[in-house]
């Protein structure tokens, strides 16, 4: 037996401990784990410090090393996080649904954890914490595959984190760190359905690529947002200008701002300049097919690139379209299924547009930076869904959720 | 392009407009195909008679070749079926949930179909119509991949449900069948990501196991069922003995019959010889443990083997407990997660039970054959999932759903 095999079958001995474990042993856990981290901070402080001492030596980008990173502020963060959890209503046991049959069986579908969840992530040594806690949380056991960029912090927090579940009334084993970080552990982990119930990377778009063309565990797919935002004709100006300024510049970095922004020709004949104007003194680079071109010779000529690439940064596509169907074409083409927004006073163009545009979440006369668990209201988030079975948009709590059937009779064997 | 690409392709291109499709379109679609069975059943009995040649010349089982046969009977129940569909409730479209946020943004989600779903299965020709006939129900486009055993059926029955689609208002190529049976096209269909949304297989563990090894395109896993009763010691013994004999003896080769009867030592004791002689009566041939050989020496001695096996036949293993805590370990180790049922009168043992055995459908004094989309009312049934991912147990219509929030809003950007 492996090493990752014994992780995974000392992770599902905990599994139905943790289906029994009442929300007051799952919130005191988490208690627990949030005063130990600020009581051990020193020591995850220490071990994180080489981490960044090591990610200097192998020359590492500063945004990565930034994201290595901890101070007290972030591990103050991270354990005040941990006790906002507490206070969310706990999914599991919940009825979903119930019905009798002719016979008078009576069958109800309850909610249950889903059972061994791998994470698999980078950089980042604070969604060693978040993914642990989510899972803890929803009575799942957790294995933790974190890259090696982070593996002395992540070490430092698992440490803690069992230390305090040791405290606690949850098995010890709920959260387990895969400590050895060769490219080999990943691939195994893709393979170990065995134990293992449910993937979910989080990272870059390359991490999660391979963990959806690799892995035979069902994998819960967190997709790039090429987000698009259409301007139809009838639209408030005011406010269209306001929401694709806020949509793309906000936070460029983040799959719910926009890529491109689609142009009905009459809005960008009449209002185009004033847009195109606001973006630049935004400091966004802007990338246009010809109409737009035309408005403002300034634009560079967009490539089909241009439309294909998630910018994540101060760039912007611009395309001009006809109509609403244009539009909706062009997002069919290159949009993934994250994001669409339309801002129109047309309800008939609105309507079209929801109804047609395939994608997690489509807005009507609203930023795309809605698109997150905790502007949703769910308190929590465990990435965005693009994929369309068990999970679409936003995944709060519910996503780590499985469902039981329990069916009660009295000798029933005839329909 | 490869072949298989461009079938991707123009499954893909029908799926704007199968999700736009009302529930009369979808039902009157549905209704062509029924009659168009009827009134092409000679041509569609002709390619089945030369599968059925070829199957005999090649030396498949009689079995399997039973399997492949179609007949007017057979015809005339895939067709009255397809009637059947059309009076079953539409999900698309259905509002799950709506809420308003802070700020006044509303948020809806609805059920909307997945896309394009990809059905590989065996020999039976009736699934291509039962599958098909799902798909359109939901909206959905599908892709069918049978084995070669079938092929003259397939290709004859999906050209009449072709034929009946393009007088219909949704698109002929929602419906598309890979003709090139050879192995490499299964390795590629299990690599269609760009196209298929998920992959459902139906038919053998053998080819279950397969798709979920080697398919990156998310499958929908219809698993095996190694299935307990447990007689606890409070039992009523004429429901009990009841239950086993209908669970194990109606249909020994589904997956809800039952492989393995667990009794408590004072059942055993009390009752074991009667419920022996029930099940030899029903010629049900018995492993057991020790124990049970002390009550009956006839009784051949069980091995791991035996408690791991899905007999699928007149075969039945017996285990002895000294309590309910070891009957759920027992299922926990050698349970497929599928069906479980405990008969007791005592309310404590039963909640135990219910509580801690992770399978998709738990059972309190009823026989776990109940576990079936038809019987839980479904009215239709894809398939028993085993997952616990997107639908587990059995899947009706909803399980070919997926889900989109529609945020409607006044131009909001801020919380």
């Amino acid at each position: 037996m492996s090493q990752l095999q014994e992780i995974g079958k000392r992770a599902k001995q905990t599994t139905q401990a943790l289906a029994r474990a009442s929300t007051e042993a799952k919130n005191q856990a988490l208690l627990l784990i949030s005063e130990a981290l600020i009581a051990e901070q020193s020591a995850i402080l220490t071990a994180n410090e080489q981490d960044l001492v090591n990610a200097k030596e192998k020359g590492i980008s500063p945004s990565v090393i930034d994201r290595i990173r901890l101070t007290e502020a972030r591990i103050n963060d991270i354990s005040t996080a941990l006790q906002a959890l507490t206070t969310l209503t706990d999914p599991i046991g919940t009825t979903l649904e119930t019905f009798t049959r002719p016979n008078g069986l009576k069958i109800k579908k309850i909610a249950v954890p889903i059972g061994v969840v791998g994470i698999i992530y980078e950089a980042r040594p604070n969604v060693t914490v978040d993914a642990a806690s989510l899972c803890l949380k929803t009575g799942n056991a957790v294995i933790l595959r974190g890259s090696s960029s982070a593996i002395h912090s992540n070490k430092a927090i698992v440490k803690v984190i069992q230390q305090a579940l040791t405290d606690s009334e949850l098995p010890r084993d709920s959260v387990q760190l895969i400590e050895d970080t060769r490219r080999e552990t990943a691939e195994e982990m893709f393979r170990l359905n065995d134990y293992l119930d449910v993937l979910i990377p989080r990272g870059s778009k390359n991490l999660i690529d391979t963990v959806v063309k690799k892995s035979s565990v069902p994998v819960l797919e967190t997709g790039a947002g090429n987000c698009h935002m259409y301007l139809d004709e009838s639209a408030d100006v005011e406010m269209a200008i306001e929401l694709v300024i806020n949509a793309k510049t906000q936070r460029p970095s983040v799959c719910n701002a926009i890529e491109t922004v689609i142009l009905h020709e009459d809005f960008l004949h009449a209002h185009g300049q004033q847009l195109i104007n606001a973006l630049k003194k935004h400091g966004v680079l802007l990338h246009g097919d010809e109409k737009a071109q035309m408005v403002d010779p300034s634009i560079t000529l967009a490539s089909v690139e241009d439309y294909e690439t998630e910018y994540l940064d101060l760039e912007l596509a611009i395309k001009t379209v006809k109509s609403t169907a244009e539009a909706i074409a062009h997002i069919h083409k290159y949009g993934t299924k994250h994001s669409e927004a339309i801002i129109t006073n047309d309800e008939n163009q609105a309507n079209q547009f929801l109804t047609e545009v395939d994608a997690a979440c489509v807005y009507h006369n609203a930023s795309t930076r809605f698109t997150d668990g905790f502007e949703f209201g769910f308190g929590a988030e465990i990435g965005i869904s693009t994929q369309k079975l068990h999970a679409r948009g936003p995944m709060g709590l519910n996503a780590l959720t499985s469902t039981k059937y329990l069916l009660y009779g009295n000798g029933q064997y005839k329909h």
